[in-house]
């Protein structure tokens, strides 16, 4: 740490976060690739069907910033600095758990009844190479695999943890989280919200999944009422900036960059905060957001806090 | 149980069951009612928009017939004839987060990239009074919900079970599950299936979620081996049997009966158990498979089997 004292803060996080998450990465990509497959879960007579298992293969590997993997793990790092086996395991569970969350609702959201979109991390979307049907059900399919992981059978992660983890990962995907935002998200194209509305679609559509990312982290390890609420309210901080930056990038990036189609929310007429409040005030207001997180963890009472601190800043500051 | 004596076993078995079931419908429904709601899950700030959770009351509320739920609370009256409240508390949560499954099955099971139907339980399909996006979403919400119900946060069920319900859930409802078979079913339509091609499809879109309701509703309890393995064998003999009458209703009941249409399968080129070995060989079939249903039962070591094996007798011989 003593050779970092040169450089600004920034700098020395960007840094950081690379050495630290290339690891992580190796371990999650690893993972999902072992356990997105046709194999039959133990007590089962039959394995899944090909088509449906590469459907859910390509929908989740190869692609994807992680980013909600990583809250977890650096979540559970945070909390269990010297963490037992059992716990890197179900923290690296509850990683992949979320991702296979993360990477079904793209697939659902892609389909030609909610966005119809034809590219998606730079590749066609799922039912364009699939079908639609196969979509639906490799997203279906996608979801019950996240509980699958996180209620593992051999005894490998205590019943407690998984109760707990399914308990998070089930609430912030279901109708008051994830799908909740959608729906209002879709009933909302062409309507004129007040800030206090937008927020609230962005809390339940992005933010409510990776809040639980970093909850779960935690609850993989023993936290305390603290560090709990810390986590809570850097978990509710970095979820908005995340939309808010998305935002901004939908108008300043191109398609190449993002991966994605650019300038969509505009042309479809979606309420963003770039609408709302401009480009220079939304930008204020992510930094604003970034100062929340770190101080939420500056309260904390946690020691181990870098990988958390350098990751709200690759949300607020990244550029795709 | 006297004058029971005089009548034959269908007759008993028949009226038994109306009098046991109609009180544990009329919990299940209230419970239904109760937990498909906008209420915001503790800890969090907001609850589910209306629209979407108007079209998930919608696909669950007032219809079907809730073999699933009914069969998660005989299994578990078998396994603890005299219940605690945590156990009647866990095998509800059970028995309604099971038929979340199956109704979010149907909802995406009906739209139009899968088969396309505009008529279910005699009312329009969830994507056709509610839009197609809508219909998504409310399947996919009804998926978390399902583990949501299964691990409440008060305390009154043991994370122990709440792990262990996850588990055979998530594994019944996804790629070596129902969703598998939905696969599979799907890449059939025109083909030609051997009597095990059948079969692995059968057991895995409708079976292992007709199996995974017994075995959940068991392990609200604490069964022994013999039980385990005595339920299990009952499990799958009564999936089967299921969809082999419901190949046989589908030749011949009409629409209004069913509460569906009538004649799709054969319309669609589906192969079915009628179209590959006949309707009488496909009768006797099933009730082959009630007779193994109730063996197992004989030989499991439980009590109180009569609601279980009056479930067997209503699915092997239902009309509709």
């Amino acid at each position: 740490m003593t050779s970092a004292t040169t450089m600004d803060t920034s700098v020395r996080q960007k840094f950081e976060l690379e050495a630290w998450s290339s690891l992580r990465l190796v371990q999650v990509e690893h993972a999902l690739g072992d356990w997105v497959t046709a194999d039959a879960p133990q007590g089962q007579n039959h394995g899944a069907p090909a088509q449906l298992v590469d459907a859910m293969r390509y929908a989740v590997l190869d692609g994807g910033k992680r980013l909600r993997p990583l809250l977890v793990l650096a979540a559970h790092e945070a909390v269990c600095p010297i963490a037992s086996d059992a716990g890197v395991n179900a923290a690296l569970r509850a990683a992949c758990a979320v991702e296979l969350i993360h990477a079904y609702s793209l697939v659902h959201d892609d389909m030609p009844c909610m966005d119809n979109d034809v590219l998606r991390r730079g590749k066609p979307t799922v039912h364009v190479q699939f079908g639609e049907a196969c979509a639906l059900l490799a997203g279906d399919a996608l979801q019950a695999l996240a509980f699958e992981l996180m209620t593992p059978q051999d005894g490998s992660v205590p019943e407690a943890t998984q109760a707990r983890l399914c308990a998070l990962l089930a609430r912030a995907a279901g109708s008051a989280g994830m799908a909740g935002g959608q729906a209002i998200d879709l009933a909302s194209v062409g309507q004129s919200l007040t800030e206090a509305q937008l927020r609230e679609m962005h809390e339940l559509k992005t933010g409510a999944l990776l809040q639980a990312s970093v909850m779960m982290g935690a609850q993989c390890g023993e936290p305390g009422a603290q560090a709990l609420a810390a986590l809570q309210r850097y978990g509710a901080a970095i979820g908005l900036a995340f939309q808010v930056v998305d935002d901004i990038l939908d108008v300043t990036a191109d398609s190449s960059t993002l991966g994605k189609t650019a300038g969509k929310d505009a042309d479809n007429n979606k309420p963003t905060y770039v609408s709302l409040m401009g480009l220079q005030a939304s930008r204020d207001y992510a930094q604003r957001l970034l100062l929340q997180a770190q101080s939420a963890l500056d309260n904390s009472g946690l020691a181990q806090t870098q990988a958390l601190r350098a990751l709200a800043d690759m949300v607020v500051n990244r550029a795709h």
